[in-house]
């Protein structure tokens, strides 16, 4: 299950407009500090005039230029979001036109698991890498959540941005040591409606909008029950995931976890008897930024140096279906 | 880039309601004979009271059926759709829920690339379990087209039908020569805006229908411009899709390609040079199921004893993007 797959380089692009938690606390009437104590986030950014596919592209754009590549060095172009720019044709398709790429003919397709979107395409790409059938791949995750919140769910609103990250992955040069060590996902639909946007789709057609089914169409999160339930499964989802190698967690450098909320983190850390400092956490000036939070955590942790080379890495996160994911590597 | 997978089993499933070319003939005004003519199809299938999981669900349990399989023996279900039951969470994961396997936790996602969406799923988790990832997976196509099409664009609403298809793709078994020989996609997004649903997603938010912009929602084709595209691309993509083999076309027992239209696949068949027969064409009952129709011409095809074990099958197509993709393989 090893693959001889390197993280080349990494980017990000976060919107103009920054919406602190004391403006949150006025427009939903709370009182001074409530958004922020609840949420962990700070500031979080919503789109003003970007859309999906120009913050990808710019998020793109600087991860090839980390990477020391250009377009022309990518073989397959993967968007890994949890929202689309429109319902056809998919996302990655209207990011290579974004880029300029159009008439490049470099194969693009979306990979969607919401939340866990970038690192289910890091997981089956690499591995697709590894079978020869690519050698290097840009995944874009580009999110924007502001326009399905539900401002009547304080809880859930509260916790997500706007953003985009992307990575570029290769086959790991000879003599390098990075690779993908394991990865594991699982999936337990009896948690599928406790996190979700219930129309937009063939069930609840957009036509159907405006009919006082208006929440249908924004994010609804039932937050107790979905934590109860991540939370009874963490542990052993770990352990599983490990199963097949000799590490243990206090070896891995850094834990960069989906930026569920402050306080998901915190428990996560606590459960996980993480060290600290051992899980990298941007939540609070970014926010939840749905599958875009773990790359952009990433690229976080190698702009600040929290990360080097040699160093084992756990990408680790929770999504609506309900999943949980992760893949361990050495960056 | 070879890999040894076998298509396991198959299954599909069609709504009850059956809608003709007479019907749609007088619905849209039109001479008795002319949807016929321009679509090729007689019949159509549209939902009535089904979902797209309910469908999915009963294509992929006829799948495992003939494969001798339970969802026991699965360690990976994805969902490879045009359209998407719901915005959040993933299609796969409520198909998990519906075949009553919520507590399974298989993991669950979507792989996109609208009309390729199987062939590309196809491609990439053969490729993953081939690199030792998953050792069979689940395929499902659903889709439900007619809740967005634009009767007012008759030559694009004719084509299409609603229904699912399913394949259990596994490790080939010791001895046999089942393997995916090779594999190709091209993106050439200059076509991107031939054939899309503008509306949907997060740049025209299904929260803005209804303002005069209904059409954003509904499936928009240049017919003309597409066909022109794809007509030039298709026969450089398919040399260099075998270019890596030795296999000639003529050794080919059976071309499965995407039902676009009557008209496309007539064409397609002269470009290529075609045998009689040699193209799997199930348009006239089915119409275009977007990504189903594959994997649903594969179904049939093997169904009626067309293809057998040992036999070369090239899976061919064209989708929004604009994509070509293909997929060889010793069935």
């Amino acid at each position: 299950m090893e693959r001889p797959v390197r993280i080349l380089g990494t980017g990000k692009y976060l919107p103009k407009r920054q919406v602190t938690a004391e403006q949150l606390d006025q427009k939903l009437g709370l009182p001074a500090g409530w958004v922020e104590k609840k949420s962990g986030v700070r500031v979080r950014h919503f789109v003003t005039d970007e859309t999906s596919t120009q913050m990808g592209a710019a998020a793109a754009t600087q991860a090839l230029q980390n990477a020391g590549l250009t377009f022309a060095d990518i073989d397959c172009l993967v968007c890994a979001s949890g929202t689309a720019q429109q319902e056809i044709p998919c996302t990655a398709a209207l990011l290579q036109e974004e880029l300029g790429e159009s008439d490049s003919g470099v194969p693009c397709f979306d990979i969607n698991s919401t939340c866990l979107s970038f690192v289910t395409a890091l997981d089956v790409m690499s591995a697709a890498m590894a079978a020869g059938v690519y050698k290097r791949v840009l995944i874009v995750s580009t999110e924007i959540s502001s326009v399905g919140l539900n401002w009547e769910q304080k809880e859930s609103s509260i916790l997500f941005g706007d953003g985009a990250a992307a990575a570029v992955i290769g086959l790991a040069p000879d003599g390098s040591s990075s690779r993908i060590l394991c990865s594991r996902m699982e999936t337990y639909s009896k948690g599928a409606h406790y996190s979700e946007i219930r129309g937009g789709g063939t069930l609840i057609h957009p036509s159907e909008y405006g009919k006082g089914n208006e929440s249908d169409f924004m994010f609804d999160m039932d937050g107790r029950k979905l934590f109860r339930m991540t939370s009874q499964l963490l542990e052993g989802f770990i352990e599983r995931l490990l199963s097949n190698t000799t590490i243990s967690l206090s070896e891995i450098k850094a834990v960069v976890p989906h930026q569920a909320s402050g306080m998901a983190m915190r428990i996560m850390a606590q459960k996980l008897g993480l060290a600290p400092g051992q899980m990298i956490n941007i939540i609070e000036n970014h926010g939840n930024v749905i599958a875009a939070s773990i790359p952009m955590a990433l690229h976080e942790a190698i702009q600040e140096k929290k990360v080097a080379r040699g160093d084992l890495l756990l990408l680790l996160g929770t999504s609506a279906g309900l999943s949980l994911g992760g893949v361990l590597l050495e960056y």
